[in-house]
């Protein structure tokens, strides 16, 4: 995978993990991240700690190529991202001067008065350079291949927007799926097992569906784009062999 | 936190990076957590690699009381927790004896044929011991202090049940919340850090809502019920003073 870059994300905030909230960034960078050919490593959640946030912040940046990071850089005391990366790089907190800007000129056309916690949010780790956030006025930031973003999913979204030009896509994973109802997922695996082993350059991968109606959805996902249909065309037989119709469908 | 246990989650599968699928577990997991007093320190996500998941339970499993892990224990080819988890603890899998007659027992009841598929998800790293799934017969699995589940929400929650009384549970934290509507969250900051510089022994949380109607909700959480309430009714008052009328939740 030489010519993929890697990338993880590390989410912030007490709520994710006290069952409060429930995570959308990590699955939305997800497609974000396969429309262009970046191969997503992991994903990590942690709490507002700053110990917590600095260890999986080290690890992660460590491993991959860029490094995303969700949640706890808005107004309040409870927002110690900045803090916490700071800490982990080694460097000091400053006020930046051009985030001091943009909020002011945010909160300025908008006739709301500039409070102390709204330049709160100017605080960068020293050396960072700044995200736009079309959404919400506080810019998010990018320091070494960090890049700090808002946890609100809308700004986190803008915000990904924004430094689309910063990362360098890579061979996109073509996916192409099918899916079969009332054939359980068990009754097509020694099928399954034997296109996966006939097939290089191709993995597929099997999604059992429990609703009301029960079935399976395969997933092919390769470099090459015949390679999954090929993939998908045989698995199609094996599912008519079993008499059920597959319903090939463009989700990943 | 010493009378706390502490616990991890790692949820398994690439359509979990890719785009695919949003996860729900680790969401169900926190409430679940929270709700006995455990206290949920991190979560990972990592793709359908036997290298990756090693690395990510090794950590986690020398660090927290209880790891779970979601997903990857089917009856398809991609399905490689098993194996991943053996290879990480240094054990060998077998063929569970008392897994094969649960998983026999399942489908004869059901008049469904037993296959190798079918069977291959009585594997389990040697030494386990099993845990129930009332909900698909095939059994989820616990070594040393790791809990293998289904990645299937639905199986997810039935195993949960299932090993309740294997986790110990520790004081639970209280939390009360309080919502003001069209108050942005930064209007707020400055009266918020001065009630949590006042307070020991609770924890605000100021989550913005970012829907048409903008707004902020503040958790209070603590060991003592009374240090909950009172800290929110301290944010009551301050968002009085400020014009707007608060409304309390019993959620999270």
């Amino acid at each position: 995978m030489s010519d993929q870059k890697t990338a993880a994300i590390l989410a912030i905030g007490d709520e994710l993990l006290s069952g409060r909230t429930r995570d959308a960034n990590i699955h939305y960078l997800g497609g974000w991240l396969t429309d262009r050919g970046v191969a997503f490593g992991e994903a990590r959640i942690v709490g507002d700690d700053i110990g917590d946030i600095g260890i999986a912040l080290n690890a992660l940046r460590r491993k991959y190529d860029y490094v995303f990071t969700s949640g706890g850089i808005g107004p309040t005391h409870d927002d110690i991202t900045v803090d916490a990366i700071a800490s982990a790089l080694g460097v000091k907190v400053i006020e930046h001067p051009r985030a001091v800007a943009m909020i002011r000129s945010y909160y300025k056309e908008r006739g709301i008065e500039m409070t102390p916690a709204r330049l709160r949010m100017a605080r960068t780790p020293e050396g960072a350079q700044l995200i736009e956030n079309p959404a919400s006025g506080a810019p998010g930031v990018r320091i070494e291949n960090i890049f700090v973003m808002a946890g609100v999913p809308r700004i986190f979204q803008a915000m990904l927007n924004a430094i689309g030009s910063e990362i360098e896509r890579g061979a996109v994973i073509h996916s192409r799926a099918v899916t079969a109802l009332k054939l359980p997922e068990s009754m097509l695996a020694e099928q399954l097992r034997e296109i996966q082993g006939a097939l290089k350059g191709v993995t597929l991968g099997s999604y059992p569906i429990d609703g009301d109606v029960k079935g399976v959805t395969i997933v092919a996902r390769s470099k090459d784009e015949s390679l999954a249909i090929s993939a998908i065309d045989a698995v199609c037989a094996a599912m008519r062999a079993l008499g059920v119709e597959p319903k090939r469908e463009d989700r990943r």
